[in-house]
């Protein structure tokens, strides 16, 4: 009766839905959308079927597999599961629940198939398995999928569930434990039970309900690699389970399963189920593809190349992959709040990311930020990072404190900023303990009694200048909430990187570098570390080296340059920088990259980079640094990406720069850099337009010439989220030679202006 | 096919056992066991039905409820649930998979009922149900419950299951969400999930399934207080759900039930279920017997009133109710090692209930300390306290350091001592953050830096001895395995507790007194702290008083005398302590006891105080004291047992001195109090008999006169494990008077000795 009502309801919103969509869709936009961009060449990206922020991620799992997101170039493909994440590096996360066709005898192992005729676009994901002769077409709703196996003529047509499939590489998931009933020839449901992965995390269980739309002619299960034929269900001893079905293609060929998830039990499964009403796997990729329009339609773009459009909206489409919605989904706690997850990670994506979710969804991003602040009231912490319903890892500082700050100095409502403040202030006070990777600040007692991390802690001088970079967050929630004595605390707090400067360290002919120091106040000999040393969890630069990480003061630029020997010195460092060749081996940096003379682009902290010479009033350097890295760092192929990723983190990167301006996140500062398209009309949320025209931008035309801002000149290179919020229309002139425009304005602000 | 295989070796098993067991059977000891002893009068102790370690712990939950294990004397009676913990204050844990019947017309809520001719034995709860005219019978096997109903001649006779009930006080339990499905007229299953308690924990599942004899009339749901009639399933959407079976009574009027519960899933539910394969209650009951025979049998007593023995059975009975065996229970990872839980909490029990299991059962108590090193592995720290599989809280040390000691100093076998150390070790550098009630050491950065734990850090004086404690039991683990440096280290730190001592506060003519000091080493003023204060979690003494816990420091009690002053003042102090009254109100301490002069002997930091006249060979105050409690504060009523008994503490604490010698924990250190049985004779687990005789013991009888060990004359007031482990005979003669025994032999051993 109920269900009955619901599955009405569900109908009439998807005609009104697609009612509406149908006014609004001038075009559609997801054929720019290419899925596999990035899935190669270190971009791990997720070419699977998905929704905005879906739960539900079904795609390819590969039995080669170096990382994260399931599919890889190498390997075989092992079966279709339902949970990935998109972009990240590191030990993989998800794959569970995995489906997959077979022909033949039954084996629950080693049933893995080489591949053809691979395919995705915006909620589709096609392959041929050559070992089965068999064609796979997938697609999703928020929490369910539908498979379409097109089988040979067969007795013998399979299908596997295989409750002990995981995704796995180093810093590994590890298998705990499933269930497995058939309730039915067409009916069956259990779970996975998995631990680990990157963020360390306690077991987490993934509920699975699955129909089939025709009977199976026979079925079983297995436990542990050992068939039971007619056994219809295995109980838990921490052992792999699995089920199957066998048809009959001789007549139809096509086998079709609609595989629901849920994180709170079987019945929950089951009703999940009914967001597919009906067998029709193109009906669902439609309303995939209506979703998505919904997003990528809120930014038109003209001029600019077939592949410049094709990157863009893809990486838009990124950005929106993560972090995921699970409200409803929540095992943890009862809660009115929102409840996102798969923050993975803020590290990566408080730069760009969100703030590009902030400027076209400002609700979404209330409801991404009001979650964090409800997994600290109930985990204790903000998350810095967060998949399977448990916190970890941090990689350098507290950077979900830059999501409170970011959303408060933009506007975004709908945030409990006063208890958002006070977990902030827990990361700023509380150390995490025992494991520091897990959330937190690692080596906070250094920091609060010293004023800097030291050699004791690991990551000592990342997490010294992101902490500091928090601190300054914290002290900008702190003024908006008119806590004047935490506001002057913190304020002070954020100038804590200066202690980490040893303004001894000389470099290509540039002194002062971010410098690791032990407890006792001495610096690190140069004879045991040197300024390109880079590391990953346990040296003094997360990801980096001095170089680069030397850079990074993004709330107080003007103290940062006046230590680097004022704007001349600054510019040349900076022009070093972009020019001079890392002097090690490649190999010498731990993580993919492609380099721009000492800027791995790839890397995060290199993020805000090349917008720091708005900071000294040189914005067409700016602009040719970063079209130079759109240029060469960016396509259309599975390697067209720079590296990981990371949630949509690379995607944003583009994307902003795309649009001609970049965020330094935490403030209300874009810094301009050089628009691609020569026009860009993004609808806010709230119906203003933001047009963005660029007079004559091209390959060559990379300078802006002049610019007016709503009919008037406007010659700052930077400018603030309020001047956009309400719309607003920028008309740049572009053109082939770097001009004075924005050469005399108003410095961006920087902490130490006041 | 399987499960017939499984149920006749079930069958066979229990046929031999049974067999076993009448031969070993001269007499049934639980005849002796009143679970209700200590339910009432601040002992929470569990009156329901279960099997020693059992996992299943089936009882009924009262609505008046003020702390833990479900029962109450107040109030009526919601149902009857199948997961307590016995004896503990603090927050409610558990009270999972209610099932109540009831009369007439469905009420997901407000169903309780008055209760009349409540009655318990060993594996039988009983009760009468007012306002239903129903009665009820109760029993258990490892993981599932049957239960028996009688109603009154009707066709409205219901039986709810609700998966929104769980026990919830102060520190309390949440509802985070449940799930419910019917699978036919007998049978439904479904989850309960719940985070919080005194632990603080993590969301748990309890699965369950549940079949009835004969089919129901009609059946159906609930939510959110919301009934559904005839609707089978309930899916989580973080609601309370439930269902009913409603039977006509009027030809049978008895329904049973058997419920298995599983922490794994629905599936492993319905397995375990087969551990009832009749619906015999009294074959279940029968088989709970003589399970608990299998322990109580080990133990003998002669002499002795009826309701000594009552008493001592009961205590013995209750040591094995906890920890729980969840072996193939565990949903966190997946292990060959043993699997227990429900350590609540090892700061009660590593005094007398663990060294109670390892004197009658090494073997058990190996898996339960491989248990918690496994915990290490997985979970990263041992537990101070575990349930629902989740560590926490602390209340002093890190006394599972304690358990491993002890476990190694009494050769205890197949424990991974060199893990132990590693876990040991981490509770000792690694300083747990966060919420420093969670586990390990909380305040660890002071205690390592400066030597004892500042005022910035809540329970300060009793962390600082505490730890003191813990470290000598790191050095003797340490020592144990050959690691000389960590021995000398730990042997060093074990000192800690001088650092706490105030040699210049002076109280009822004793000077030196443990005292909260300050992180710049000056003592808190006494102004503003008294001898006298006591305090719970944020005062500097954790459930006591300068007084008592002055005399805590069990591995060096030679150092002890000495900074009291030695012999002569340490004895009048104890004179003191026992004798004088406390001088505040008894509200002034904060928790529930019956005071013997200064000493709360409900309280567990005064567990050894009474023994410790054995350290200045002064055996007869000892006795003289200890059979004072026992006789005045031990009875067979409901009220029987002088506080909480957290699992079984209270009760190894009669059960040692009964037996005549109480263990220094951590220590091969029995200390001779005073036998009150003519003869007991231990089945040890090898075989082996320890017999202790007590010629003429009896009310006034309670000062031995001589001794003889093994037919040779012993003169020593305390002894070693090892003089026992293999079997051993005493011969004590006891006499109305103090005689000159034991006060000319040898100390028992300090750490300030060597």
């Amino acid at each position: 009766m109920r269900r009955g009502i619901l599955t009405l309801i569900v109908l009439i919103y998807l005609a009104l839905f697609s009612f509406i969509a149908a006014q609004e869709k001038e075009f559609d936009f997801t054929k720019y959308v290419d899925p596999f961009i990035g899935a190669d060449g270190g971009g791990y990206t997720f070419p699977g079927a998905t929704l905005p922020s879906g739960m539900v991620k079904v795609g390819p799992d590969c039995n080669k597999l170096t990382e994260n997101a399931g599919w890889d170039a190498r390997g075989n493909i092992v079966g279709f599961s339902h949970t990935h994440i998109n972009g990240s590096g590191g030990g993989c996360k998800y794959g569970n629940i995995l489906l997959m066709p077979t022909v033949g005898g039954i084996k629950s192992q080693d049933y893995s198939s080489p591949r053809a005729n691979e395919y995705a676009e915006v909620g589709l994901y096609s392959v041929d398995l050559i070992r089965y002769n068999t064609s796979v077409r997938i697609s999703a709703t928020h929490s369910a999928a539908i498979h379409e196996y097109t089988f040979p003529a067969t007795d013998s047509a399979n299908v596997l569930i295989d409750l002990g499939s995981f995704l796995s590489s180093y810093e590994k998931q590890e298998f705990v434990g499933s269930e497995v009933r058939i309730l039915s020839s067409t009916e069956v449901e259990g779970y996975s039970r998995i631990r680990g992965g990157w963020n360390m995390s306690r077991a987490y269980t993934v509920y699975f309900y699955a129909k089939f739309e025709y009977p199976a002619t026979s079925y079983g299960t297995w436990k542990s690699g050992k068939l039971f034929p007619n056994e219809k269900s295995q109980f838990d001893s921490n052992e792999k389970t699995g089920a199957y079905f066998t048809f009959n293609t001789k007549q139809n060929k096509t086998v079709r399963a609609k595989v629901a998830i849920s994180y709170m039990g079987v019945n929950k499964a089951h009703y999940n189920a009914e967001e597919i009403p009906s067998w029709n796997l193109d009906m669902v990729k439609t309303n995939a593809v209506t979703a998505w329009n919904k997003i990528l339609s809120q930014v038109k773009v003209e001029g600019g190349s077939e592949e410049s459009k094709k990157i863009f909206y893809s990486s838009v489409y990124r950005i929106f992959l993560q972090p995921t919605n699970y409200k409803g989904e929540n095992p943890l706690w009862q809660s009115n709040e929102p409840y996102y997850g798969d923050y993975h990670a803020i590290w990566d994506t408080y730069r760009a990311t969100h703030p590009f979710i902030t400027l076209l969804r400002p609700s979404l991003e209330s409801d991404m930020v009001e979650s964090i602040v409800d997994i600290y009231r109930y985990d204790h912490y903000m998350p810095d990072a967060r998949t399977s319903n448990d916190n970890g890892r941090t990689q350098g500082g507290s950077n979900c404190d830059m999501l409170v700050a970011d959303a408060m100095v933009k506007g975004v409502k709908g945030i409990d900023y006063k208890t958002a403040l006070k977990a902030m202030l827990k990361n700023a006070e509380v150390p995490p303990g025992d494991d520091e990777r897990k959330q937190g600040r690692g080596g906070l007692w250094d920091y609060n009694r010293i004023g800097y991390v030291s050699t004791d802690f690991e990551r000592c001088c990342t997490r010294t200048l992101e902490y500091s970079a928090n601190d300054y967050a914290i002290a900008t929630v702190a003024k908006g909430l008119g806590e004047s004595a935490i506001f002057e605390k913190y304020r002070k707090k954020a100038s804590s990187w200066e202690n980490q400067w040893n303004t001894n360290i000389e470099n290509l002919g540039f002194k002062g570098f971010i410098w690791p120091r032990k407890s006792d106040e001495a610096w690190m000999d140069t004879s045991k570390f040197n300024v390109f040393a880079s590391g990953s969890f346990e040296a003094p630069f997360y990801e980096t080296f001095s170089w680069e990480y030397s850079f990074y003061v993004p709330h107080d630029m003007k103290q940062l340059i006046k230590k680097m020997g004022g704007k001349e010195t600054f510019t040349k460092r900076l022009d070093t920088y972009f020019t001079k060749s890392f002097p090690g081996k490649r190999d010498d940096l731990l993580f993919y990259t492609r380099m721009i003379g000492m800027c791995q682009i790839s890397n995060e902290p290199s993020f805000l980079t090349p917008s720091l010479y708005c900071y000294v009033n040189e914005p067409y350097k700016t602009a040719k640094i970063v079209r130079q890295i759109l240029a060469t760092q960016y396509n259309t192929t599975r390697s067209g990406v720079p590296g990981n990723d990371d949630s949509g983190s690379m995607g944003a990167w583009y994307a902003f720069h795309a649009l001609g301006f970049y965020p330094n996140a935490g403030q209300d500062i874009y810094l301009i850099s050089s628009p691609i398209f020569h026009k860009v009309t993004i609808t806010l949320e709230n119906g203003k337009k933001l047009v963005i025209e660029a007079k004559n931008a091209g390959v060559k035309n990379i300078y802006i010439q002049s610019c007016m801002l709503n009919g008037k000149p406007f010659n700052n290179c930077w400018f603030r989220h309020k001047d956009i919020a309400d719309g607003a229309t920028f008309e740049f002139v572009m053109g082939d030679k770097p001009s004075s425009w924005g050469t005399n304005g108003e410095l961006p602000p920087s902490m130490s202006d006041n």
